[in-house]
């Protein structure tokens, strides 16, 4: 039994607190990762994680055994319950320097982090949310993967540490909004249009993302998935951030400003909520 | 004794080869590192890689217990002879999640490579470079520092496997030159003007660029540090390359377009080489 709020791990399936100091995914981030949220044993949205990290690991050119990492993310989520999986996969172990060996074999790491049930939950508490300095690491080729290069995030996650402030936008080179630190955007325009920024120069495309757009139509919103300048998402009738954890939240603090929250959020959480039931 | 071409590591100062899986820089590539060569006993330009650590570390907002380091450094280098020592600060271990724990104790991670003692001569071997399609990560926040956040590099290196190209030239999103995977790029112009690109939307700063624009102007060049688009840097009299390990290297092959070896190539390394004995 674990203790509330203490994390295990577990590397290449044995429980273990270390991983060797040549592995790559701590040299050089060469690596993946999916932080998952669980629910009643079952990894919530379990398939579009499978589904990111096999995308994920083609475009890195990292070997996943499918069959391995399925059959351990589920036996760890039942008998966590409920909680958070966290699953890195790196390159492995390497010699120094950035060309990979021919003969790596992938590592991976996972951890089970009990929590209380709410938390995993799709809540409906009204957020803050700022606007962070640091802005987003730009690259074609890397966006939209959940690799193990950070450092963009982490930096702008450091800009502030009010509790009351939820998460930090984060905007591209030319003044786009691209996601938060730990979430995806979206915005309600007029006429029910959902605008969330594409993520094909930057930023993460979110497992929760994915699913607030597979089901935005039948809730009866147009989708838009574009660039989303600052000003655009000021004026918009409404601000939703979405992640795999905790849910798709209504923004109501963007800043010093008030933002409206619509009736959107709700529409979307009680389509989402449906889809977890049949979906699980 | 350590045989020739494996690796022993060092956690905090104790031999190890493992780090806690919590650690920050596997989580998210939160730390930055150095790599040195060792000639005789000392790291060569040991003074500017403490300075660029100290600033790397500085700009993350990373804790340096820099009498710790250097005496470290300096007694792992005196054992190795000639070599490489890798020393790689991570910001330590963390719960899951971008923000920075509090009380993170930064982690230091060194190994110490044997090598031949050529390898850290100042080669005058020309070599042949490619041009990668994968571009290089742009962030102004980031750019300069050798922070942990490599995967832009390592997928730039996994395009060519023969080993007759040396490595490859990585452009950013306008077609300028910035560097080569693992080497700082000259440019070699009409008049001895000697061009290297700016890094402060991409790219690193390493100290063997720093060591030869500090002497370039004592060997008559003219320096000029900023945008090299692909097209100038084809049309130089000479083509540089320049890595703390291997010193300054001319280009004799661009792609597949033979490039011109000046004399410039020879006159630095001299002066280069002048300046490591007195330096050292």
């Amino acid at each position: 039994v674990t203790a509330a709020g203490s994390a295990r791990w577990w590397v290449d399936g044995v429980a273990s607190v270390g991983v060797p100091a040549d592995d790559r995914g701590l040299a050089y981030g060469d690596g993946v990762f999916e932080t998952m949220a669980v629910v009643g044993g079952h990894v919530r949205l379990g398939a579009f994680h499978l589904e990111r990290l096999q995308h994920s690991c083609a475009r890195l050119g990292i070997p996943l055994d499918e069959t391995v990492v399925v059959r351990e993310v589920r036996e760890r989520a039942a008998a966590l319950g409920h909680g958070v999986i966290k699953l890195i996969l790196t390159r492995g172990s390497g010699p120094r320097g950035y060309a990979s060996p021919r003969d790596a074999r992938p590592r991976r790491m996972l951890t089970a982090i009990p929590r209380e049930p709410a938390f995993a939950a799709l809540s409906d508490v009204p957020i803050a949310v700022r606007v962070c300095a640091t802005p987003i690491s730009i690259n074609p080729v890397l966006a939209g993967i959940k690799h193990l290069n950070r450092l963009d995030q982490v930096l702008a996650r450091s800009e502030w540490d009010d509790r009351a402030v939820a998460d930090g936008l984060m905007l591209d080179d030319q003044g786009n909004v691209v996601c938060a630190t730990a979430a995806n955007v979206f915005a309600v325009l007029e006429d029910d249009v959902l605008v969330t920024p594409a993520v094909d120069r930057a930023g993460v495309a979110g497992v929760m993302r994915r699913a607030v757009l597979g089901l935005a139509e039948s809730c009866g919103f147009a989708v838009r998935v574009g660039a989303l300048p600052l000003p655009e998402l000021c004026r918009a009738r409404g601000i939703l951030l979405s992640s795999s954890l905790t849910g798709l939240r209504d923004v109501a603090v963007l800043g010093d400003e008030q933002v409206p929250v619509s009736a959107c959020g709700d529409r979307l959480r009680m389509a989402l909520a449906r889809s977890f039931e049949v979906t699980r």
